[in-house]
């Protein structure tokens, strides 16, 4: 019998609620409303044991109530169920700025006392509770931080959902909430998120219940799935591969019975599934439940404000109410309506909720914002990392063996699979095998919930329980890792360079997450770092061409705090060994490893390269002949591509201009490069100068966009005398030589920098310059002729 | 009756093939496949006149033939129709890497030889188009703007359905044929464009014709929807408000007959929904026809390679066999596999295609690749522009009155709407009112084709035929924009600035594709540029907060070609006029207009204004006391709030401290900071230094992160002395002012700066700087206490 059958087949007793319950329940959920609209208005009078007065009324008013009551709905209704079931759940809140549900919960739970204790539970800390929200100096209208249940930011809208699956991967214990809005429903990530059911394995995951909350609008629009047919919005969950469950209307009373009743079976439909599958290993994949909660925008809150409608209505997306403290009738309305949730029966003399309400919360940490999930570095188990130096690669000489660093990084990924089969994932956009990443596989194969045909078993490396996740689609893939690291897990993220940029404005919402949390919350405990693997670069897009070529990801990570970013360019395969197990090792950073998959040469022996990396800069002796002077160029390089072509630069200058002292620098830890006044990893002006005097010329080869170096370094005293190749924004289908060419980053364009740079050869290398200025145009005719680099520039190596 | 019944009613006769339709049409394509695999392959003997030869084979193989073949049954059947119903139509190419579909036909139409004479319609010219397919120096291997017939780049995936409904948005007579593949359809922002159908006027508006297809296989995985059971994938288009029909198959006269019928019935449908709503007026939103095409990958390739299924599988994606060169049998296999397409019975003695194939092609505009909507400068008339100095805000003196920016420029957008009803569009996530550009609806509300509600009437500003586009997605918008603009017309897109990072990567294709177009493609004619108005700017988040405060869009921008890309951030509300109205009637540019919603003092006349943005950089006399001296310090700002800021400092020094000389400098474009030889509008040294100065402190006020000048700057004589405050990443709920000190570009830390950088004043203002501290002090605390900013600094307003 499939889980299908299963949940078809479904006959269970679900009561109605009793008038009782349901009087209680109806007023707890009026004392979070209660809550949310005192926080949006008061900063006296928290209780209205006065008559409101217009001083009592904030002096301006910030926040946002039209999701709030659905939210608060839907939270006391889970509230009931994770008391009757022992339910082990969490909380996602993904309609924008609905933080006051959380937030009201989150009191009444007394978590947030606990956390914040001069918001205790009475009159005096509900005032500083009220006062502080979407206040200076206080806390914002979304999901920040700062509200503990959370792992979700609120802020940007589309990711409730890829988190929640991230929260619910290997959790099989653990039922996620996801409250989605149907603003956000309209986003591209939210759009194709509804589809990671189809990797959600019944038995070794936990739960997602989704709760599409229509409320009608957006800020000034009706939203898309609010105003479809009834039937097109069924058959679209349908097809998404949900069981979708409406609740509709407006009448408490009946809104609470309905609620209860769906949300009951959705439970017990999830509990039906997941028993059919862990008792019989059927992983058919099944059709989740979900909830359609319809309700009016603003619900319960002013009908009509100045003749315009307002509950049901975009005008309910912030403040319904918005001229109190000015216009003395709407000051009474705003009375009458917080009123209308009669506080005085809600709260005791103290200002605390009364006890028999108080009781309808759960306890410890089965409360949605006690929950330990939600705070997840308190739940996460240290990473088993091999040895990172047993997959090394021997290099006996430097230069002389070619080796593709991700795949010689997959051998080790795979064993830290094999060594954490609970809690760690990879994810990548169809591009773990493209990336050279494939040796994971060995280990554990990709996630693959939909039929499997006899073909995949010829190296299709699919299986229901797979670890590795891939899906096309960066915004995904991404949000389930975040999901997943939240909630105190380890992963590692592989994409193609160019298209990182599809996760900018995630990456910045995580940045700032962490930031903060780090900063400020130390109540958050320590997650595993986002380690994202940036491979395909931009200098091996050989059949893809210019619409591939872009390193301008950096740039974006360099905006964010320097307390949660790691930018790392290892020069070869050991290194990047040894910079993938520090990053894997590590706790609240975004570590970017740009690492290419093709066949680079090897430098460093282990050791090497554990002492190279763990400086972050350093002279390669090896390739210098300043013999410890002061030389008369130093030649740098950031990255594989960048560094090997910077090599073959010096290879050239030694053989045709062996009078000029060169000193070679690999920086590996690119903030290195930054003033140590601001960023931890930087180098003090003294360090910096030693390495790269502070008179003499530096070419500096570069992976990414030229000007991104001169941005951490301007302030360097040789700054002046720095002078870098990089990605110029040239390139088309080009040989890797080519595009080296055409933007400068090649060994020729290089050395005849140096020669221009160095006085003393200016005189002398003439020749030499001539020679490599034919070199060049060789090159590309070669290329353009035989569709590959000459041999020769091919299999350059490093004079043995 | 509704445009369903229309539909559900629709009898048509679709006469089936004949069999002479059909032995030509099946011909078509194997001339088309021929040349598809040729390409991939062949570098001589194009027309395997000899037996194929290893030495003949590319020296690298690097291409991708998976979804060519579905890709050309595609084309020629709608070649048939095209010609039977002379219809309008473009081709947008999806599937990933799909180009030698479209550059086969495009050769086949004798496009191409047009375009490029030396690809011929001859054996030679044959040689030179598959030689130069993937091939360093030559073309891509996805629809680069390098391929007639193409308005869509397939180099990242996700936007061909949002392209294919910005070119059909006031197109009436467009049919747009767009091919999605099964892999892109993965990604967010095509998962939510299938919900443009709701924005689609069957009067107004062409017809989308969108051809999911279903080859099974991404890069190395299997794809979702071709997983999914079949009846939901069926109710997940109804869902979306499609009407699938299925074509399925891998016998190629089977499906000639299936795709046929299918394909009519779907234009008959198109044209039916149109006729209906076009004479009746009934704007009811029908459900379109699309068709998923289920075909195998690879189809008509080699079944098998090595012992592994190649057609069929992901092995078919890239290069179906990959080592015909040094593998004899399989250079057998492969040329088996060319002979099959029977090339001796498809191209004539010269190589040319026989003439009764020839005669399948539709002539001249009509040819899918020859339409002149894919080389949409062809078609674009300008805008018709009001004066904008209509518009003015009359400022008699500097920096006594506020307005809001944006909303003095929505009035002139709402007469550029009324006065270019056919081809400007206006665009916006949900934010259009709330960046304040709602003035716009006076001429046109927002486009609605769901449900209209009695309530709607009340500030909705929504209408069947609205010409405002509102979407909660900012790929969608960008998508239907870059549509609209790349088939001829005009438009802006106004986003909040942090979520404007959303479409980095969609700024980064476009920015790309135009720099090609400009560079190397003259034949493109040129088109209207993307103008992207960021409002809701960092400075202004008062109940946002941290999570929408990243301005860093603008260090994406300036990694892009200084060709096409612009960056304005005018001071008030005449310079925003002056800088939009020059934006709108610019082509080929990227425009990036940073400006707020909020109010503003305005400090400018509107000849001042124009004057000043023509310049784009320029001393204020009036707010400079160095009366054409040496000054001893230069205070400049770019941006609104940062030169509001500045402002205020400069007034509080000459208060404080009058023996200070200073000199105002406001930057509008922000470009003009580069040096002239690395961006057209840079200024030269000379008058760069002539501004700044060889050796006066700089105190720069910026509206973004500080480094971007640093940035642009780094060359400048003065460099050194130059110091820039700007965006820190710091910040919470803060009011204006206290997010200004937090990232010290409020007045207070400016004048501190420049007390500290001036020599003469660290003698004379030690009271003054400690009066500036307190200050400092007392704003953060009057705002944590009262939620606003003291009403003195609140409305600051520069010395009458």
């Amino acid at each position: 019998m499939s889980s299908l059958a299963i949940q078809d087949d479904l006959e269970v007793e679900v009561p109605a609620l009793t008038q009782e319950e349901l009087r209680k329940m109806d007023a707890y959920w009026r004392a979070c409303n209660y809550l949310c609209a005192g926080m949006l208005y008061l900063k006296e009078n928290p209780l209205l044991r006065e008559p409101l007065k217009a001083e009592q009324i904030k002096n301006r008013l910030l926040g946002h109530w039209g999701s709030d009551p659905g939210q608060t709905f839907t939270w006391v209704h889970l509230n009931r169920l994770i008391k009757k079931y022992d339910l082990n759940m969490i909380y996602i809140s993904g309609p924008g700025h609905g933080a006051p549900a959380t937030l009201s919960n989150c009191y009444l739970e007394g978590v947030y006392s606990e956390v914040y204790p001069d918001k205790s539970q009475d009159e005096a800390g509900m005032l500083k509770f009220f006062k502080q929200f979407s206040f200076p100096g206080g806390i914002g209208s979304h999901c920040t931080p700062e509200t503990p249940g959370s792992i979700h930011e609120g802020g940007e809208l589309g990711y409730s959902l890829v988190h929640g699956f991230g929260a619910a991967f290997d959790n099989p214990d653990l039922i996620v909430n996801v409250v989605v809005g149907d603003g956000e429903a309209e986003t591209g990530p939210l759009a194709t998120s509804w589809h990671s059911n189809k990797f959600l394995n019944p038995i070794r995951d936990g739960a997602v219940l989704p709760i599409l909350h229509l409320n009608g609008y957006k800020i000034a629009n009706p939203t898309i799935l609010a105003r479809i047919p009834a039937n097109e919005l069924e058959m679209l969950f349908k097809g998404l591969g949900w069981k979708p469950y409406v609740v509709e209307g407006d009448d408490p009373a009946v809104m609470h019975q309905k609620m209860a009743e769906t949300m009951e079976r959705c439970v017990l439909e999830i509990r039906a599934i997941q028993e059919h599958a862990r008792t019989t290993g059927d992983t058919t994949r099944p059709y989740w439940p979900m909830i359609i909660l319809r309700t009016p925008k603003g619900w319960t809150g002013p009908k009509e404000v100045d003749g315009h409608k307002v509950e049901g209505s975009w005008r309910a997306h912030q403040i319904p109410i918005l001229d109190p403290k000015t216009n003395p009738e709407n000051l009474a309305k705003l009375e009458a309506w917080m009123r209308s949730y009669k506080p005085e029966e809600l709260f005791d003399e103290s200002g605390a909720l009364i006890e028999e309400l108080r009781e309808m919360a759960p306890k410890g940490q089965r409360r949605l914002t006690g929950n330990p999930h939600a705070n997840g570095g308190l739940l996460r188990k240290p990473l088993v990392l091999p040895d990172f130096r047993d997959y090394a690669v021997e290099v006996k000489k430097p230069g002389q063996i070619e080796v593709s660093p991700t795949a010689t990084l997959a051998l080790f990924l795979r064993d830290v699979m094999k060594a954490n089969m609970t809690n760690f994932r990879v994810f990548g956009p169809d591009e773990t095998a493209s990336n050279k990443l494939d040796g994971i596989y060995a280990a554990s194969p990709k996630t693959w919930m939909e039929e499997l045909i006899a073909q995949d078993a010829d190296g299709g490396f699919l299986a229901r329980d797979g670890r590795v996740m891939e899906m096309l689609s960066e915004t995904t893939l991404e949000g389930w890792f975040e999901g997943y690291v939240l909630t105190g897990r380890h992963g590692l993220f592989s994409t193609y360079e160019a298209f990182v940029h599809i996760i900018d404005s995630m990456f910045n919402q995580h940045a700032k997450w962490l930031e903060k949390s780090k900063a400020e919350l130390r109540w958050r405990a320590p997650i595993s770092s986002i380690n994202i693997l940036i491979s395909s670069v931009v200098w091996r897009q050989d059949h893809n061409g210019f619409t591939h070529e872009d390193p301008g990801f950096l740039d974006v990570v360099t905006n964010k705090s320097p307390e949660v970013t790691r930018i790392y360019l290892p020069p070869d395969a050991n290194c990047g060994l040894s910079v993938g197990a520090h990053c894997l090792a590590s706790t609240e950073y975004i570590n970017v490893i740009v690492s290419d998959k093709q066949p680079h040469l090897s430098y460093l022996t282990m050791d090497e390269a554990v002492e190279h990396c763990t400086k972050g800069i350093g002279i390669w002796d090896w390739a210098s002949n300043d013999d410890g002077e002061e030389p008369d160029v130093v030649i740098a390089s950031a990255g594989d591509v960048a560094t090997a072509e910077a090599l073959a630069a010096v290879s050239l200058l030694r053989e045709h201009c062996p009078e000029v002292k060169i000193r070679f620098v690999n920086v590996v830890d690119l903030f290195k490069l930054m003033p140590d006044t601001k960023h931890p990893h930087g180098l003090s002006d003294r360090d910096f100068d030693s390495l790269f005097t502070c008179d003499k010329p530096v070419i500096f080869n570069f992976h990414a966009y030229p000007w991104l170096i001169h941005k951490l370094t301007y302030r360097r005293t040789n700054h002046a005398n720095l002078h870098v190749h990089g990605y110029k924004e040239r390139g088309n289908i080009n040989t890797p030589l080519e595009l080296a060419i055409v933007n400068s980053v090649d060994r020729f364009h290089l050395a005849i920098d140096v020669i221009d740079r160095v006085k003393k050869l200016q005189a002398t290398a003439a020749h030499t310059k001539e020679w490599l200025k034919g070199q060049i145009v060789e090159a590309v005719n070669y290329a353009h002729e035989n569709g590959i680099d000459k041999k020769e520039f091919r299999e350059w190596k490093w004079p043995a």
